[in-house]
């Protein structure tokens, strides 16, 4: 526990909750994407017909059905060759995080990461005390060559952590080419590989890429996936596929943490799954985040000032920010604070520090013209810190 | 993980499930308890007024109205001095358990706790490899005259687990002279008390007894509580009440974990307090439950060959049997299979082994003539076993 700290980002979330305050600091999902009216019915019709199921124990690996249609959508969207059996249904995918470095880490084991990476992972596998190796990453991905340095250095390393669609914090999908080269390293090292993907299905733009785990053929990949970004957040149900021996593992390990996750939650999606096109209903998220995601950059185009540079993703959201050198983006947060926005500062997304001028905005939450209030917002503060700043230094 | 192995428990509910067989073996609320009709009003007013909020993302603290009734019910029922912000939600009272492991334990450390313990707690503590030092336990609690020892022996012991209060596995309750010796000792060695109390409120005959809680007051204990056995165990809500800087501690934990227990399953119950009589569903709970233990106390008197020892239990679910010395549980457990009757042998409660001649039986999840059943199938058995036995020895 002394190796934890406490979220930058819940602190955060926390101050920002005033009314007048836009905060592009969260990561939640839009509430009106959410299919209330379907999740009533499917509710209803799920307690009138299995209620008592619904609300007893139920086994560690999670519901049959709902690990089946899982495995099913896998192979059917993906190209992933799973299998129920491949499945464990977590408590969100954060839970698969935590089981993961249970697992397989032992203090001072090295994690390989992007940088940035998902300050959530960080702070899951950092209980487990390991040591985090930071791979360099540009638009295309993990690059290849420093990969292979970061290995010949770390041959005994554990993990390799990655989010290649539209990573939170900074929403860059990876290409083909680096997504085949980090798993011919990772094969060549005996690593496995953790491919959180959460918003695997958020794709505005662009052609889809494979995920890891369809591009994996000797078990390398333990692919996370969470309903939380596609269907809603609050039923906490994500899973991981991956070789049932680790599967197995996985399962002992959750059942001395929480025992199952929920069974009402997961009967509720299987049913909602068995009765509704979650596909149709995830064209509809795509559509308003895509907007959204317009606007933002939109108005990032128009307002920012020179010498700012930001990602343009393809899908996710969440969209990276980094300011001059020196320009410190806790300094610019307290500054937004005064013009009512909050962000993230993406200090916190470098497990090893530094890298005080970047940030992190999320666009996913709001309408088109509060995201542009907020970036004009943003972009006042920036300026106001910039002028101030002159004198200083001259 | 290395130290975690696998559940009996669950590993025989699995093989326990056809039809023709009485498993005595699970530890399954009754479902016809469940409230089933309330449930799914109150589920479909929640979805129609709140559905939003109820399915997003929320505070790794739990929600802030059920953490208020919980504190409020504690306080009322068992005179419990306790506050919101003192309680923890968690993804039932197991994670309770993992949490405390995570922030208090390191490898080697101390446990002590009841001789035989739940499975649950010693799953859970095992991951973080701590020494477990069992004290003698009576029908009364833990052995001060033991405990003492067992402090002077291991003097900086760092947890003391217990579950007071008609124990899983062995249905007894501590006195309140047990009770008040052992937070006095614990005080003495400046040790934190885990107080597991899941069965608190399932005392079908006697006078209760207050909880360690209770009598506490310089946050020496620890309090765990959970909706499973008086409410749902499928909606997966338990809490941890302590003092606030312990509690702050776990909240970092569980973000690390899962981010926060669903929303969805908080609100539910939060809003069932506030609409329902917990109280008197409980008391219904009780009539049924006091039915089915003094069946299956009135089968074990009839039907167990001498030699065989039982509990009484004044509450909760279980009975715990103690076979004659030499006659060992796992044998019994392969002959009552045949017999198609199912228990848990004793063995894996006692985290440092032995006590192969015990064994807990369940009475709470199913009818008083199915009980009387299945301990004719038990009874069949064993004398089946020991006149077996008897030639051999011979």
């Amino acid at each position: 526990m002394n190796q934890m700290r406490a979220s930058e980002i819940r602190e955060i979330l926390k101050v920002a909750v005033s009314p007048e305050m836009i905060s592009l600091a969260g990561g939640l999902p839009a509430p009106e994407s959410f299919p209330l009216a379907a999740i009533a019915t499917t509710m209803a019709e799920l307690l009138a017909s299995e209620g008592a199921s619904a609300l007893q124990y139920s086994t560690t690996e999670g519901d049959a059905e709902l690990r089946a249609a899982i495995a099913e959508r896998l192979g059917r969207r993906f190209a992933i060759a799973t299998a129920p059996e491949r499945i464990l249904v977590t408590t969100g995918s954060q839970q698969g995080l935590d089981l993961i470095g249970k697992i397989f880490l032992d203090p001072g084991d090295v994690v390989l990461c992007e940088s940035p990476t998902y300050l959530g992972a960080i702070n899951a596998f950092r209980c487990y005390q390991p040591r985090f190796v930071e791979v360099a990453t540009d638009d295309d991905g993990m690059e290849l060559a420093d990969l292979a340095r970061c290995l010949a250095a770390n041959p005994g390393a554990k993990l390799l952590y990655a989010v290649p669609d539209f990573q939170n914090p900074s929403g860059r999908c990876w290409s083909r080419e680096r997504r085949a080269g980090v798993l011919a390293l990772a094969r060549r090292y005996r690593l496995a590989v953790v491919e959180d993907a959460p918003y695997a299905e958020l794709r505005y733009s662009g052609e889809p890429q494979p995920p890891l785990a369809a591009l994996d053929d000797d078990d390398t990949v333990l692919y996370l996936g969470s309903f939380s970004k596609v269907f809603c957040p609050g039923l906490r149900v994500g899973w991981v596929s991956g070789a049932e021996a680790v599967v197995e593992k996985l399962v002992l390990a959750k059942q001395a943490v929480d025992l199952h996750t929920p069974s009402l939650t997961q009967r509720l999606i299987a049913r909602y799954l068995r009765v509704h096109d979650l596909d149709r209903a995830i064209e509809g998220i795509r559509a308003l985040y895509r907007e959204r995601r317009d606007a933002m950059l939109a108005s990032l185009e128009r307002e920012l000032p020179e010498g700012v540079r930001f990602t343009r993703p393809a899908g996710g959201l969440f969209v990276w920010l980094e300011l001059p050198v020196g320009c410190d983006a806790r300094e610019l947060l307290a500054a937004c604070l005064a013009e009512r926005v909050a962000f993230v500062p993406g200090g916190s997304f470098f497990p090893n520090g530094g890298h005080d001028n970047t940030a992190r905005l999320n666009f996913s939450a709001m309408p088109p013209e509060r995201l542009a209030e907020g970036v004009t917002r943003l972009a006042r503060a920036l300026r106001r810190l910039q002028a101030a700043a002159v004198p200083s230094v001259a």
